[in-house]
């Protein structure tokens, strides 16, 4: 039984590039991180070290920061198609080029109603995400959120689950429902608007989480997927990463006092873990 | 030569508490995190192990959540006046309790122009700090922001600075000025409109920064604090730290192409880091 | 064309436990984090908020601590293989329960020589990791290593690669070769001595890296796998990911200075990511 | 009143840096990173935008990086010792120059009894501090330790505190004391042997917390400053920051079970904070 190489990948991760795309009125500021994956006939660097067909990782940092001086111009989306065709036809040796991006969020500062041609504020932790593959027959788009913080002060509830020896939760028909909720969705085609699409989405699934009445993390997840569905032809499915970030009610009963769903502990760990995925039949 | 206990202290750090506030048509959810430091008469403590005046920093945790119920109804300062004025008056053995509250800001969401009642975004990660010190004589307040991330793409400069054998940077009359920042202000009162105040101080300092002609980071530091203390008498002195988020050129040039202030590597290490207090004569 | 739930998964993370085994003549401390995570029939629960088949995450976390008791006694893959069946057994909805455990390293401390019988220092960030998967035809075992920081300051070299019109990086045959590698192996069965495995496989590993004469990461990736696998008959295949902490030249030469491989700036980002599994044909 | 600049200070934080030091039958890799802060006449540069009197923060770091070459061939004290003097003896302007450096460990790895001459593994996320600061009149060293992980399973308890209506825990004779323990002393002269002085000191912390019958945080707190200055001469003070890790018992009576100090919830927050300096009289 000999041994050999199974599935093998290398790139440069965390390529950050910051760019300024200067408008008649106003500085556009855009801060991303490129990860490029590459897959493909590299069986001999590892087994017999032999680089001929292995481009640098600095090779493609330094790629990346090139190429979007003309071509990182409106989503990264569109960016990240650029580069993995880039990478994927300059390159006979890859099977397979995936580019990842995280796009920071900036927005500019208002005063007084008034925007800020070139002052910026951070847009918070979350971000927007892209992932393109290009194989030899194949190119899929998929975009997503990561680190979206929400939370909801009612209008959830857990109850008449499971009860064994070890259970000690209380069931209830009102608490905080919050999450650092990670979403992806795959879209059908290359060719999308995808600014607008990206907005309809996140706001889909904001409006969903808001207005629901959710009967647990998991029903929650499943109604945020399928109003996407429902409302987007152009998305294939969409995966949900949902941890709930528990606030649990303090106990202020032993001092004497009520606890009317006021006063929580806010905790990281540990934390319940939900994830799902909804596609079309 | 003998060996004493000198400066001490204890408490319980990071008591992450969130609270709901239930007003008739919406819900205003709050989430922040508490430190309790005490200094007092605790050398038997440290030199024999009695602790006979050690309230446990377990008490402490539960004397805030306690608390919270009734008296953190509005500025995160005027919380922090009370617990400080809890600790000091219920232990005579304490000599100085501090209080420091860090609030996580959470914003409710909009949707068709129109605030949800219970559903809330993360703010990000701007948060805004209150220390209180008790002391026999004294009460002091200092207010702050922790994470104020903002950056300009313009109006900014570096030159004329020394040069020596060791110089490589490059003068620059325009440069990408972004900085993680922050802010603490001393109030000559305890009786201050906490919220008002806090909201214009970050106005102004943000206006100040985005229309600063910046010669450097101390020179916007500098206007940033003075220009605080100008419109607010309520501000004794204001200290800032500016660490500068170096966005760096890409050097397009080697690959035959231009890079006029477009293309920039975000880096996190190295950083510059600028400190300075503004005060009143 | 309906909408439907597809692959999902739920249960609790981050159960971080600790546990004193107390031996006669010393007390051996294990601390761990434990994942659960559940698949099986959960459909009802995200489409109609239907909780009768859930068992709360917080009944999952208090089973482990419960369960810790009798059945966590020697490795973490036993106490892990105990955990899967127990999760799967009494959940007839179930159809895999997935346990993943990491444990961090406490060293004993040692004085003159001798091991202190109760007190510890920490081990280390590098941390050994578990996987177990329990279904209805089949249990497997992966055990891996987490953050294992090394480094070699010579007989690593990077040359012969591809060049293009963004190639700026210069050959070496003289580099340092630095990388936080995680590796995890899957083993044939699921009655192996553990612990002697873990540590025979965690030493190879770290030789084959010290004495491999590098012609590029990959080529040592598959040299330690290769290893591996050569040694160990239990283990059916390993996966490594090496992120490439590059330590940079710093160019003295700009000062007159030599840097003969001497000075070095290291960096976090960016960096390359090679992974790769070797398995047996 | 006029508003004027009151204390302020810049400089260079975060000068990642590796070195070899070859040595005739090993490799010694040595990994730091460098904090510049200068005081001094800087008053023009914040009020004015004048940077006549700024030596860059650019300027700084490649100043690290070639002094290192000829002056970081020993402890970091030195070399701290040797860039403070560097900086405050070219730039007038200067007041003073304060140099911190920490030193990440990385240990040659081990075989069969071995040390081997060039690869190494981590030595952990304990790390070596050391501050420097020169001013006009005065150089003072302060050493110290970084991130120290250390518990003990016994010897240790809290009892006979404080109850009042808050009160819920219960007194123990007998539980885990776990802290990160964050250590710096001031040496009284600069003329010291470092490297030596820093392992005897490391020792005794550790070796004195590991056999103190601890009554409490501030009663072992207390002792092992008590320590350092009772052994070493050139130790003038010593402080000591000790966050309590809490590990909890778990509560397994709720389920039949015993619990005798066996099964605990490990948590990061909140967190008991003590801290302390002891010094002679």
């Amino acid at each position: 039984m000999s041994i050999k190489l199974g599935k093998n990948t290398y790139g440069k991760n965390a390529v950050n590039l910051s760019k300024i795309i200067r408008h008649p009125d106003y500085h556009e500021f855009r801060q991303i991180s490129v990860n490029v994956v590459l897959e493909g006939d590299f069986e001999t660097a590892h087994t017999i070290g032999d680089n001929s067909k292995i481009l640098p990782t600095d090779t493609q940092k330094n790629t990346v920061y090139a190429l979007a001086k003309e071509h990182f111009v409106s989503s990264i989306e569109s960016f990240g198609l650029y580069l993995a065709n880039y990478f994927k036809s300059n390159n006979p040796q890859v099977s397979s080029a995936t580019i990842e991006i995280t796009e920071h969020s900036w927005k500019r500062m208002q005063f007084n109603g008034a925007t800020h041609p070139h002052a910026y504020c951070s847009g918070g932790g979350e971000k927007h995400s892209a992932t393109i593959v290009q194989t030899n027959n194949d190119i899929t788009v998929t975009s997503g959120i990561i680190d979206m913080l929400i939370l909801k002060t009612t209008d959830s509830g857990f109850e008449n689950y499971i009860k064994d020896q070890y259970t000690t939760l209380k069931e209830t028909s009102d608490r905080v429902f919050a999450t650092q909720c990670e979403v992806s969705w795959k879209y059908n085609s290359t060719n999308i608007l995808f600014v607008e699409l990206f907005n309809g989405i996140r706001t889909t699934l904001l409006q969903t989480f808001a207005d629901h009445q959710s009967l647990s993390v998991q029903h929650t997840l499943f109604a945020m997927g399928e109003a996407v569905l429902n409302r987007f032809g152009a998305v294939k499915e969409i995966s949900l990463k949902m941890p709930n970030k528990h606030h649990i009610l303090f106990n202020l009963e032993q001092f004497g006092m009520d606890n009317k769903n006021e006063i929580f502990i806010a905790t990281d760990e540990p934390y319940g873990y939900i994830t799902g995925t909804v596609v079309r039949e």
